[in-house]
């Protein structure tokens, strides 16, 4: 199958191109596949482990090995050696020239960029380059996926995104304020028949207007932001004191990480989209809020090994208070590569079997899943198998 | 309803008992008591939150109070004042003299007992005492639950254990080398037709003999070890290494705790069953047996507050390791105390309802359930809500 | 001796005046206690361990015991006869209206409060009212010590901060935007002869004026800053890395923490003062400066179980990164009370043998120690011993 | 400086190989390395930062290239490309064939080894042996450092042990079960004069009869025992506990590690000697010996990743107990290594100085140093300063 990779050059797309390359050279075991476990077994055949990669990036890179090097060198995330051994193959990956509109004051991070609105491009020429650029790339089993970094939070217009038409006149109207990058590649994917999936906490497709497109172009989609560290151990771990009656009375989440990531959150407005997109889970489990602390804050040496520090107050029977700590201490593009496969291989099974609109049934890989409040790791995955169990 | 507590004078029994008259008084809040979550209600009509409380213990205290006000001074585990509320009702509460046969070196650790064998009693006349006081104590409305310090591991004897003609045989030939007190106190309860749970990894209920036993009386029983703490935790979070993929390649759990329960798995005889009960866990729940240590040590100023320090490394995509540590700080008897009085309601409920034998849906209490090898504390919650419901 | 308390009814101060009466009622033993241990022996013939307690504070409350139940009540900090035991000292204990000029806006935590200014009284006739209310109370073994709530920096004035006859000019002025609360409880102690310590971050005696009033009236006088958790750990821990040559390449320092204290550092303004007074030590102790992030959030259930997390991550040999974890979970309130009874004692000492001004050498207790930049918690032990060892 | 290793082909002697003709080669910087500190600039003169290394193994590999390439594999302890840079030295440095004499069960862990006694050669022969091969290298600028596995505790014989003239009867006598490998290598070192330093817990030169030879030779020795992780924290944060009067009432010491050294400890004999090495310390520290636990367990997916959990139980004013709890994770090797070059460096400048017997002054680099019960970090690195600045 085919994977069309926004935010190409950045350290989880690269890894999953250079994860998914040596499975195909059998040289790494499954290890960090979900779509690999016993339970979906008969996946092969519907989206074998077999993947063409390309995407749109917004920094001036040779190539995708040249990203992917620059990302090792920073990482050491992997053995150089896999790296070597599929370098022919990522030097043939051009990320097309993509757009960074609206995508906040963090983007300053990413150094020199070249988007299609510095070419001067109207919201209609951006779409549209967008699209051949995706086009060119695509056959029917191609499936696109968001990777690129946090986006502030848009402001919601009725009148362009609450319709498809809104959408359309807004890119007509060439109304800049209104679109996010996000949107914008949703959009062209949706258009183009491609199943999407958004693996940020940016808006994406998650807008009236693009959930009307996906229904009507009949594609599947699904998002939004990857549950890869502190929130996936918080929403298998919560529902622990929700089980046994144990009241939260206070519950710190404190998350460091270095890395581009972690520059582009240090700024407040990219942050905010996160921190909002990290906190409601515990409500969503428990029933009820308690008190409690999400920050994520920047830490230069850590590079991408994003660590969290979790303390969670709980009280017990008679009144009595006791404490729960945990840290996580993991590379996040190594826990967020393969769900980027994965995804994308559930995606083409729902779209070969006839699935369109937002797919709820993969929340088990997002912080934020669209149209359901299911958040707790164990019902999402017990739906994931249910849904997956009833497809074949 | 009633419950009768072997080892009742322990931290677990009284704390049960304050509890449970605290709730009937209603100067406490259901915090921890799981039979009090929405998803079970309408227990009410078959399991009030009321209960007379009687035991059986081996320790020569004046009553309840005493036993509880001796804890309270080690751990000040609630506040004072609830144990003062209900100080005339566990004045009353006298533990009958009971037996400690086989139960290890361990039980030096308790100072001054007083039992049945020093009396000179042969096994059937031991097990005909603590039938008479058991008797003597229930209706209709009564429950066993075993809450003695851990036995060691017996052995094994097909001719005694493995019928209950073989077991009556056992005590009419007073085999004492064969008998533990958890086997005598088991075989008490379920001769009379009172539901029996195992809240200790002892032998209790779990050789044929008393299997067979409990189907022709047609009483319900269920055990084995009450999942508290660390155990509670791994067998929450071990789910999630599954679920993602990941590979746990060593965990690590230390456990530290003082208390008479710390100085008695200090001997080697009694820790061995706890020990085994903790470590199969990790195979059940990921289908592999990972590396793992599990230990536990006696650390006297922690008294009651028993903590544990996991380590988990595990491997991702690529093969590269990641690491996870968590610290459970928290008072055993109040995470314990609690599922004593869901236990003693579920059994009667499936009495009521008609059930006998396991009750393996029960195994969400437990770190070593019987008869199933779930252990998953997710799908052992589903499982329970779901024979909850279907029983009503 | 007699001990004269700024914030007076603050969990520090009565923490303090609860252990002071109960070391001479010989109901707890000497844990905590700096000045007792086998260094300081001769200690007693000074400044013996027998203590009158007054002091000022803005909450209306009936007296120092009706405060510390109120404290007891949240946190339960020790056992509550020794409390009982002290009742009838403490009752008697009744504090003096103060001030709270220009305390911020984290003052409105407090609750209800009555001050001097909300009479209407101009700079002046404030400070005579603390410097009578004093007078009344002292003898000459009496000490001043500062735990009231943490103050925003206050802006410098060279002209009325700068020498002792600006700031009586500023007196004179009634230039209140300039005065803070601090300031004026140290000037009237001062003023007064009395040995005065700073155990909170704001400015207190640290100004020149100040400065030259106690070398004037040959008062010894010390701060700022009471050294009683995170930074406690962390100037022990950090020389570790400088003996070893291993690089710190960041450290983060997340402290959470309930109570009022909590509250009022929660406000932006009053935090300034303290997040500064922390962050500058690893630099004085290292001799360069990491990458760091010092934290202090509010976690209302933790009440005043001030609890820090910390992570350092470092280079060694061969440019290898490593880390280091630590978790302190400690009460402030326990930590932080003996201490106030050690810096009476040995700032009575200083007084008797004549010494004045700044006394550097019980830097030890402080996380901004004036006048020295000595922070490792080592070289200030040294420090305080032959200073003491050179007095007697 | 020439260095030779005893256990030339483990990971600490590897490493320091590496990194000292790294260092030679300025391709990396001195972190890690103690005697570059500003405190002891002027070392240079005597002990230049150039060496030549050579040594002694039982394991039969090619040369240190093998072996620090077979470490790296296990453990990508640094960067490869270090190795690579160093490659040509190491392939020259082939150790000469040891001794493993009553190195106890765990030495089975090491695979194939090829020993002097097994060609069947006297006591006599083998240091005789040993001697030559450090003859053949030694120049006047040499020093002999241990790194080999730790031995179990011999037993002590006051015949063979109690003088030096007992040894050389012990020699003659072929007394083997009274002999232990690392014995012999310290007997040879000082008998030719080279200083000789012990990292490892065995005996080394710490009995009578060796003390009294490096006193008759005048070569100065130290040891035993590399502070490298956990006991390192623990005798710099120990202090803090009695500088602040805090009664310790428990601290957990729990070790975890792989590599060889790992299995090597996991044999019970061999695991003895570390676990009373690390044991003692806080005793030494406090004055009181706290109720502790410390042990040491095999993790073999950590490799040379050493980490500890330690958890401190204590006691602070008015009797209440608070909480510590630290996670050291470490490259051992990585921290090990550069005091192989500062022990070697610092023996060098006392042997020109003059200096001979046990140098104590050294504690700062052992876990048991000889000679002197100053564990505390702190006191031991101002010993170090002063006597340095003393020497020059």
């Amino acid at each position: 199958m085919k994977v069309w990779l926004i935010g190409a050059y950045g350290i989880v797309s690269t890894t999953a191109m250079v994860g998914g390359k040596a499975l195909e050279k059998n040289i790494i075991d499954k290890v960090g596949l979900v779509s690999e476990l016993p339970f979906f077994s008969g996946i092969d055949k519907y989206a074998p482990l077999s993947f063409e990669f390309g995407g749109h990036d917004v920094r001036p890179m040779d190539n995708a090995y040249a990203a992917s090097l620059d990302h090792w060198e920073q990482n050491r995330h992997f053995e150089r050696h896999i790296l070597e051994e599929v370098r022919d193959y990522l030097e043939g990956v051009k990320a097309a020239k993509g757009t960074a509109l609206n995508c906040g004051s963090g983007i300053e991070e990413l150094g020199k960029i070249e988007t299609l609105e510095q070419e001067g491009l109207t919201l209609r020429e951006i779409a549209d380059r967008l699209t051949e650029d995706m086009k060119k790339f695509a056959d029917d089993e191609t499936v696109v996926i968001n990777t690129a970094s946090t986006e502030p939070v848009p402001k919601y217009s009725e009148e362009y995104h609450g319709s498809i038409d809104g959408f359309e006149r807004m890119l007509d109207d060439d109304a800049k304020e209104y679109a996010t990058a996000s949107m914008l590649y949703a959009y062209a994917a949706l258009k183009l028949g491609l199943p999407y999936g958004n693996f940020t906490p940016s808006v994406g497709s998650n807008i009236p207007a693009l959930k009307q497109l996906a229904i009507e172009k009949k594609v599947p989609h699904a998002g939004n932001d990857g549950k890869t560290g502190e929130t996936l151990v918080k929403t298998t771990l919560a529902p622990m004191f929700l089980y046994r009656n144990l009241e939260v009375i206070g519950w710190m989440s404190y998350n460091i990480l270095g890395d581009l990531d972690g520059k582009v959150l240090s700024h407040r407005d990219n942050k905010e989209s996160k921190v909002v997109s990290k906190d409601k889970v515990l409500e969503k489990v428990l029933g009820y809020s308690p008190y409690s602390i999400t920050e994520i804050n920047y830490f230069p040496s850590l590079v991408d090994n994003k660590t969290a520090f979790d303390f969670i107050h709980f009280k017990g029977f008679l009144g009595t208070k006791m404490k729960f700590y945990f840290i996580w201490d993991a590379i996040d593009a190594i826990v967020a590569a393969p769900l980027i496969l994965d995804i994308a291989r559930f995606l083409l099974v729902a779209k070969k079997k006839g699935l369109y609109g937002v797919i709820k049934e993969l929340s088990f890989f997002f912080k934020s899943p669209m149209e359901t409040d299911i958040v707790n790791t164990h019902q999402q995955f017990e739906m994931l198998k249910e849904w997956f169990s009833g497809l074949l």
